[in-house]
C-alpha cells in the first residue's frame, strides 16, 4: 500500500487551518454566556458528560435514556410520546415537517418573527401549499383573524411559535390552541424559547407537535432535538418520506421499544446531560421553576428599564401586557450612538460577558439575553450582566470602537 | 393558567422511568468498553466536553470547528470537502443517500455482509433502483465480476463497504476503486470500521462519498457523522431532497463557508471532544497510527488463537491472507459449550469488560472485541481483556449461567 509522504500534505485545503493547533488542551478564554441559546450550563450538566463507558449496546444506557423522556414528559406535561433525536432545534423542525408532510399538505402558519417565517419555507421546501396569516413582528397574534380564517378553510397543519427570538413576543398557544382543536387540523407548535421556563401545557392545549431542543429553556448541550408527538399526529406520520434514519416511526421502533436491534447509536454523552439539566430544572417542580423564571426576568426588565434601556416590544403600535413579554428572550434595543457590534465587543472584552445580537429586521439594532438556564437565573451571574451592560454602555457613548467579529 | 395538580401527574405514561431518579449524579457502574463502536475514550476527550461557554454565535468557536476539519483532512487522506453532521454512522449513510439519489438513480451494491446490505436496502427507501453483487459473507470480493458488472452496465452510484462489522473482512477499495473511476459512477465507502485506525486514502482511491462517525476508530464520542465528499459528487447533489436542514449543500454554505447567519447550531461540545480525539490520534503521524493498530492486531489474534479461539473469517471456505482481518473489528466464534449472552454477562460482571455479540447471520455464535481508539490500544486494557475472556470461557465451560439483558 502506498501512503501520503510529508510533503504531499504540504498545501492548504479550504478549510484546513492556517497552522497546527500547539496544545491540546488549548481552549477559548473563559466567558459567561448570557445569551438565548445555546446558553451557560450548570457544571454538574456538563460532568454528566464524564461517564465514559455508557454505550447504546448496554441497558443500563437505556435506563437512562427512559428516565429522560420520563423528565421531559414532567417538564413538558405531556402523557403523549416524546422523541429526542440528534440535531439541533432546526433538525427537528425539519425532521417533524419531513415527516408530515406528503403531497398536497396544507399548512396554515401564523406568523409574527422570524422562526414563524422560517417554519413555513421549510415546509415549503417539503412539498407544503402554505398560507401565511402574517402580522407585524413587534405585533399581537390576533385571535378573530385565527377563528375566521380556519372557519373558511380546512388545513392539515396549523402552526405557530410560541416565544418569538426576535422579540420575545409570548404568543397565545392556549388560546389558538382551543380554535385548533375544533377543526381536524394538527396543532404544530415551536416552544424552543419557552419549554422548560415558561408554561407549556402541551397536552391540555392540545398541542400535536412539538419542537424544542436540548440548548435552550431545558438548559443543557446543544446536540438534541426535543419533540412531542400526540396520537393523533403519530396516525398521520407519513412513512419513508425521510428515509431510514429520521423516519419517526422507525426511530421510535429502535430507541423507545427497541423491537430493533441494534439500536441506532445514540449520542450518549448528551443525553446524560439533557438528563441532568432536566433533574435541576424538575426538582423543585414545574410551577416553582417558572415562578422563579417569572420573577426574575419582571425584575431584569424594571432594572433594565430603569437603567433607560428600551424593551424591543415597547415599540409596538399597541402597548403589550406583562404576560406578552416573554421571560426568556429579552430583546432591548441600543440606547442612541451605541453600535451593536462594538458594544457586545466591549461586553465581551471587558466583562467576559456574553450576549447576541438580533436578526433579520432587528439586526443592527437590537440585542438579546437569555434568562434561560439556571446559571443565567443565578443571581450573581445577573447582577454581573446587568451591570456590565451599563458600564459597556456609558463606555461606547464616550467613545465608539471598531467593529468585531462577532457573529449575529 | 391552569397548572397539573401534583396528582394529575401520577399515572405513569409508557415512557417514564417506574421510579424517580434519587441523586443526580447517579451513574453505571466503572467498565472498560472493548466493544467495536462506541468506543472507549480517553480522559482528554471526555474533559474536552467540559468546555462550558463554547457557543456557534462566536468566531472562538469556529476555529475549533475548522480546525477539526483539518485534522479529518489529514486522517482521512483528502483535500475535497469534509462535512461534520449531527448523527450516528448511519444517519451520514442516510443524508449521504438522500442527497444523491433522484428519480431513477441506478445503484450497484457490492455486498459480503451486515452494513453492505443495510446500505442497499437504505438506497432503495430513498428510490434508487439498486442491484447487489452478493457475495457469502465470509468471503472475498470477486474483482473480476465487479470488473465485468460495470462494463456490462452503466450505474450512478457503486457502493461498498470497508470493514464489515459482522466478520472484520477488509474490503480491497482500493482496487475497486481503480474500476469504478474508469466510469462515470460515484464511488461510495462507508469506511465506519476501518477510517482512523486502517489505511484510507481518500483521494488516492477515487472513493467520491465517504460515511464513518465520532464513536468509531475517530476514538470519540458518538453523535457525529463525518462525510468526504468529492468534486464530482459535490456537482451531483440533489438539492432540497432532503428538506432544508440536512441538504448538503446548504450545511456547507451555513457551517463552512458560514455564508448564511446564523448558522446551524452546532454540537459543540461533540466538535471540541472529536478535535481532541484526533490531535491523538494523529499527532504522531497517521503512518505510525496505523502500524501500531497492525502490530495490536496482529499480536491479539495470535494470542486469542493461540487460546484456543477462532476467527469468524477462519470458516470461510477459501483461506483469507492476514491483511483481508482488520486490526478493528476483532470477529471470534465460541468454543463448545459457551453462551453468547452468558459469556458476555460473566465478562462484564466478573471483570468489567464489555465486548459485543455479533449481528445477522452470526448472532449468538460469534462475539467481537474493538481494537479501535487508544484505551483499546493501551497495553493494560489489552492484557486484562485477552486474560478476561480466557477466564469466563473457563467458567462457563464449567458451569453454563442464564443469559442476561445485554443487546448483541
Amino acid at each position: 500500500m502506498h501512503y501520503y509522504k510529508e510533503d504531499d500534505m504540504s498545501a492548504v485545503p479550504s478549510n484546513e487551518p492556517a497552522h497546527a493547533p500547539r496544545n491540546p488542551y488549548d481552549t477559548p478564554r473563559k466567558m459567561l454566556n448570557m445569551s438565548t441559546g445555546p446558553v451557560e450550563v450548570s457544571r454538574r450538566v456538563l460532568e454528566a458528560q464524564l461517564t465514559p463507558m455508557l454505550t447504546p449496546h448496554h441497558d443500563d444506557f437505556w435506563a437512562l435514556h427512559d428516565e429522560t423522556l420520563g423528565l421531559l414528559k414532567m417538564a413538558l406535561r405531556t402523557r403523549e410520546r416524546v422523541l429526542l433525536m440528534h440535531g439541533s432545534i432546526r433538525s427537528g423542525i425539519d425532521l417533524a415537517l419531513g415527516n408530515l408532510i406528503g403531497p398536497g399538505t396544507r399548512m396554515l402558519m401564523i406568523q409574527n418573527g422570524f422562526w414563524g417565517t422560517l417554519v413555513g419555507q421549510w415546509a415549503q421546501l417539503h412539498g407544503a401549499v402554505v398560507q401565511t396569516l402574517d402580522h407585524g413582528p413587534l405585533e399581537a397574534l390576533e385571535l378573530d383573524r385565527i377563528r375566521d380564517k380556519l372557519r373558511a378553510e380546512r388545513f392539515d397543519i396549523v402552526a405557530v411559535v410560541h416565544v418569538e427570538t426576535n422579540s420575545g413576543i409570548v404568543n397565545p398557544i392556549e388560546a389558538i390552541g382551543k380554535l385548533v382543536a375544533q377543526t381536524d387540523a394538527l396543532y404544530f407548535v415551536d416552544t424552543a424559547c419557552s419549554a422548560g421556563a415558561i408554561p407549556v401545557e402541551t397536552d391540555r392545549w392540545h398541542i400535536d407537535v412539538q419542537t424544542t431542543g436540548s440548548h435552550k429553556c431545558l438548559a443543557s448541550i446543544p446536540g438534541l432535538a426535543v419533540l412531542t408527538v400526540s396520537d393523533k399526529a403519530w396516525g398521520r406520520m407519513k412513512s419513508a418520506r425521510m428515509g431510514a434514519y429520521f423516519d419517526f416511526r422507525r426511530w421510535w421502533q429502535s430507541t423507545v421499544e427497541r423491537s430493533v436491534t441494534p439500536p441506532f447509536t445514540q449520542p450518549t454523552t448528551l443525553v446524560l446531560a439533557l438528563r441532568q439539566a432536566l433533574l435541576e430544572i424538575t426538582e423543585g417542580g414545574m410551577e416553582n421553576w417558572w415562578a422563579r423564571h417569572a420573577a426574575v426576568g419582571t425584575r431584569f426588565m424594571d432594572d433594565m428599564r430603569a437603567a433607560g434601556f428600551r424593551m424591543l416590544l415597547d415599540e409596538a403600535s399597541t402597548p403589550h401586557p406583562r404576560h406578552a413579554f416573554s421571560d426568556t428572550v429579552i430583546a432591548m434595543t441600543y440606547p442612541e450612538g451605541v453600535a451593536d457590534a462594538a458594544f457586545r465587543h466591549t461586553l465581551l472584552e471587558d466583562s467576559g460577558i456574553f450576549v447576541i445580537g438580533n436578526v433579520g429586521a432587528y439586526a443592527g439594532r437590537s440585542f438579546r439575553v437569555g434568562l434561560m438556564s439556571p446559571p443565567q437565573l443565578d443571581e450573581r451571574n445577573l447582577q454581573a450582566t446587568m451591570a456590565a451592560i451599563q458600564a459597556a454602555t456609558l463606555s461606547l457613548a464616550a467613545a465608539p470602537r471598531a467593529p468585531s467579529p462577532v457573529h449575529p
